[in-house]
């Protein structure tokens, strides 16, 4: 079991692992303690309207955390603030939805950018990549989640927006996390990749899928390699994880040792799959490949699966 | 990486990891492959009504197929029968909800059996554990997710019971998967337990928790173990998972470096929570602890971590 543990952590080097904030989940259930936090001063407001956040950029800088004045003027409704957590050094966090529209912003100095658009698009720093990763997964989660599944009934945020409750059925709801198998099968030193219909051209990336009720992640990974493949998987290790809100899932990314080499593509959900050897993977990675191809894209697990195989030994 | 391969899967050997069934989910959509398994010879049906199974027993062997004669005088519904997976040899498993009552039971033969306690109990089998554990948190999703939580309409079961729809806006809702962080935290010759109100007499456990929006796997056990006892951890490690359908968590196993000592305990959550001597820990696995103090369930995962720690040189 030990000897497992490595110098650092795959984890880290993932996109959206860098929050900072102590989420502080036991305080949650305090009736004054998201009050509290909105009143602190230099407390920061991370507003998102229909998938778009707001932001100010400073001397070229785009900053997430807007202070409570500037979100009061965008109409941001701070009932349905969401504590994100504090940073070392004690300031709050919280996550706020906004009705605002591109028109009511013209002249205040903010900018309006796509979420996922900020997630993917490197102007960020790690920390403020893995707040707004956190913020976006919650508030979606709200929006989607507004009845209560059980009766029917519109439910309420309680928890410091880190639960919903049912006022007819009292059901407790929590934010949904999707545990998703993502996985870099290897055969000597070939790696598979594969294509969806909606990658960028050149692009090939490890096969995935939900992990479902009833399976382990060991169990899941040979699934859906062997559904979306035909390669017989034996031996699987974990790797490193990352969440992934679009909308809501957590990566868990493994490396699985084929027992078989003839590819069966699952062309409802491929157009392509096949074995690529390790020095041809490294050109997909620097750029060089004579076709033009790709592996993965940067920020996303899979390439830290692909690049961490890649250089190893 | 690869170095991280052992010589045996630890997540086999949790409890409900021995479903043997290959669940076709790219064959689910087809309109006629969950009519076209009813109707197989020899398919076999896992009654389950208001969280008990409905078993038959043979010369004293508890048997969870039954088949499609013996469910209908069950008024199992076919309609909303949910499609498992098919045994190795092609014989298909499909769970039923079902609204018999113990009386109505009377004289059939059949006998009615808590789910959780057959899960818990011993008499079953690792595949027909896989199997019911596998059927239990698919039909409890369905029992806890009739209503759109979008919209708030009824919703219809679809994909072979696999999915649920909305017929008023449309949204699509998939079996609810939660992400729960479970951990051994070791320090030098010592690991870390704590004992939750609801065990037994003298019960110890692994720490556990959520996996929130926005988190790794490795930044949740460092988040749970100081929430709950106060203890800094460095370095994690994955060690094995579980499917856990009470009544829908994926436990995600892991070794954590304590970088602290000294505990303080979140009195909501632990009755108390200690360091303890891997010797002690040795006699609290076999039963010969003098005060009578035990390490973790057979069957939970939180058992294999202690264990496997516990023989590790």
């Amino acid at each position: 079991m030990f000897p497992r543990f490595t110098d650092g952590e795959p984890s880290r080097l993932t996109g959206y692992a860098g929050n900072p904030l102590d989420r502080h989940s036991e305080l949650r259930d305090a009736a004054d303690f998201r009050p509290a936090a909105i009143v602190t001063p230099g407390a920061r407001f991370l507003v998102i309207g229909t998938g778009e956040a707001v932001l100010s950029r400073d001397a070229g800088r785009l900053d997430l955390g807007l202070d409570r004045a500037a979100a009061a003027t965008l109409e941001a409704d701070e009932e349905r603030a969401v504590f994100l957590g504090n940073t070392p050094d004690g300031t709050p966090w919280l996550a706020l939805p906004s009705p605002a529209t591109l028109d009511s912003l013209s002249g205040t100095g903010f900018e309006r950018i796509d979420a996922r658009a900020l997630l993917t698009g490197g102007e960020l720093d790690e920390a403020s990549l893995g707040i707004l990763a956190q913020a976006r997964a919650v508030l979606d989660w709200h929006d989607r989640h507004g009845f209560c599944a059980r009766c029917g009934t519109a439910t309420l945020a309680a928890a410091s927006g880190w639960r919903r409750e049912c006022p007819n059925c009292g059901a407790q709801h929590f934010p949904r996390t999707d545990p998703v198998a993502i996985m870099l099968v290897v055969h000597g030193e070939n790696c598979l990749l594969g294509r969806q219909p909606r990658f960028a051209a050149g692009m090939y990336s490890c096969l995935a899928g939900f992990i479902e009720p009833g399976e382990t992640i060991e169990d899941a990974v040979r699934r859906e390699v062997r559904e979306e493949s035909g390669i017989a998987v034996g031996r699987v290790a974990y790797h490193a994880s990352q969440p992934w809100p679009f909308p809501s899932s957590l990566m868990i990314g493994c490396y699985g040792e084929a027992t078989s080499e003839a590819i069966t593509v699952d062309e409802l959900e491929l157009e392509d799959c096949r074995w690529f050897p390790r020095a041809e993977v490294a050109s997909m990675l620097d750029g060089t490949h004579p076709d033009g191809l790709r592996a993965a894209g940067i920020g996303a697990i899979a390439r830290r699966l692909i690049e961490d195989w890649c250089r190893a030994v």
